[in-house]
């Protein structure tokens, strides 16, 4: 497997023998492993995945050129003995994905450790041509269900139950799994960027914000919608959405190879500021998505990354004023050629309902 | 809140001024904050909650006697000021939710530290009466959707099919969220302990089997039933059903306070082995279940936790035939004046469809 090569060159530059992978996300990278237990130590010839019994068929379905071991014994114990096999002597581990209490365990065994830190997330960040299809996927089950969901957004509604219907929606689309519930947020609810859905029923003037996500072979999609409800007094509603489509569309058009995504985060940040609303946008502009739904690049002022070609992130700003209710417009952009090209290709317009 | 007065006593008894809790579910059963990132540190008199500006309404609404501190900033230096401010000279903290890596980036703030490793889960073990209704909500509403799921269960239907109508009715009778996937196996599938659903369609002469879990207030339950497909021969399924039955009702009226969980895990073993099925049950006879649906107690083997009043746990041994199929039966019982009481209703005579 053509990953799993660039890390044995890896393993040659660090000087090491065999690097353990127990992230699981990284775990179903480089071995195709979907299940919610086990490893894999990549030595220099060989490829070891270990997982207990409960998924020894589907480790045997899934995992693709390593040898497979079914364990029942403590982990520690394992790794020790694979190491002796396969002639590890010095192990790079990954340092967030390991406890201190398991570094403690792992310590007690003698083999020379070295922590790393990104080393797979540095080939996650870039997608192959098979990943992008999969996202685009994940990208238009999202959107279908969306779509289907339009009759179900009307006043009187509960967030819940639309949230409920929103889920269904997607995963008759054909998605397996969610990458996380749905966000139904309206009026008041709105100004809070994580709300789940509650019991409020939908009124007139109330912004609604959708955030979901959908997915293909593992891989996810991650896009946001807000809608208005029409009512009288709806002039405040529509300035906000304006200002953060505006912004929104000025960090996409930011976006090219060789910048640091910091710069795309200050487009929509200095623009949120300008029209008076910064203390009210205090999350990033955006992260990438794959097997994970937030994984890197971060696209915010606190971050040193370079945009690269085949980087797939969301470009998601935000205006939140508590009490009142919020917006979020939320794309997803793959890097090509230097540009951003929209992944997302549902309207901007401000869908003004009823 | 009781639950923190716990826990200082043992920061007196360990000899700390403080403990951080990372691990979010910990985060959740001693703060009341239900959201994806934050963490408390709980100083001799005062604790605090730290998290993003994404949360801060949530946190207002949720967070219970404790300082709410919204941050920008790196976990490091929130976490180093607070031990300043509070006086925190000796910190613990959850050795198994700290990962190496931030461990490392700890050690450098100079604050002296100790590893410490299931205090809170210890505490969780035990239930309370609050978390005892919302458990046994939990129970029911998951065993109400699967009582509106049976119509569905026919020759035919495809098993995703079967699990998307599942998911629904489970979300339809409240639950917020669900424990997991739920798993709807069939035929030769249901061997595979953890199978996700596919679109394999069930026949006659299959063994289903359903496992899933229900939620209220944030706690889960979990159960599993296995159903068969009428069909011509079905001796070998009915005799893989009632052994599995035995050995769950043997497990169950083993279980007594002050006994250990492995003898409750052997009751299950012993008679599978002797019934001649020893290598095809390789997984733990149980689980505890709280606001996580794997938690302390294990019920295993290799576990010499002792079984004591108010504990929650599974009992769910199973029988596996690569390519034949499955048996798995799961309840969930709470120790009460020494003996279990069945938190499942559902009945467990085989039910045989069509």
């Amino acid at each position: 497997m053509q990953k799993r090569a660039h890390l044995r060159k890896r393993l040659s530059e660090l000087k090491l023998d065999g690097f353990m992978v127990s992230n699981l996300t990284n775990v179903r990278y480089l071995s195709g492993f979907t299940g919610s237990s086990g490893f894999l130590i990549i030595a220099k010839k060989k490829s070891v995945f270990v997982t207990d019994f409960r998924y020894k068929e589907q480790a045997h379905h899934e995992v693709q050129g390593c040898i497979i071991r079914i364990s029942r014994r403590e982990r520690m114990k394992e790794i020790r003995d694979i190491c002796n096999e396969y002639g590890i002597k010095k192990l790079g581990f990954e340092e967030d994905a390991v406890s201190y209490g398991e570094y403690r365990k792992l310590f007690r065994t003698k083999i020379r450790l070295r922590p790393l830190s990104g080393e797979i997330e540095t080939l996650r960040i870039i997608k192959t041509k098979d990943e992008i299809a999969s996202i685009k996927k994940a990208v238009s089950r999202a959107e279908a269900a969306f779509r289907k969901l339009q009759p179900h957004m009307k006043e009187g509604a509960t967030e819940l139950k639309i949230a409920l219907k929103f889920e269904e929606l997607i995963k008759a689309e054909g998605c397996k799994l969610l990458p996380f519930g749905v966000i139904v947020a309206s009026g008041s609810m709105s100004a809070l960027p994580h709300a789940k859905p509650t019991g409020r029923r939908l009124k007139k003037g109330d912004l609604v914000v959708f955030d979901w996500g959908g997915e293909c072979n593992g891989y996810f999609s991650d896009m946001t919608r807000t809608v208005l409800l029409n009512g009288r007094n709806i002039a405040r509603q529509k300035k906000l959405y304006y200002t953060v489509l505006n912004a929104q569309k000025r960090a996409i058009s930011t976006v090219r190879s060789g910048l640091k995504t910091a710069i795309v985060d200050a487009a929509a940040r200095d623009y949120i500021e300008q029209q008076g609303y910064g203390d009210h946008f205090g999350h990033g502009t955006g992260h990438g998505v794959g097997l994970a739904v937030h994984e890197r690049p971060v696209v915010s002022w606190r971050n040193k990354e370079v945009i690269k070609n085949n980087m797939v992130f969301t470009i998601e700003p935000g205006i939140y004023i508590p009490g009142f209710g919020g917006v979020r417009i939320e794309d997803m952009i793959i890097v090509r050629q230097r540009r951003a090209e929209l992944l997302t290709s549902l309207p901007k317009r401000l869908k003004v309902i009823g």
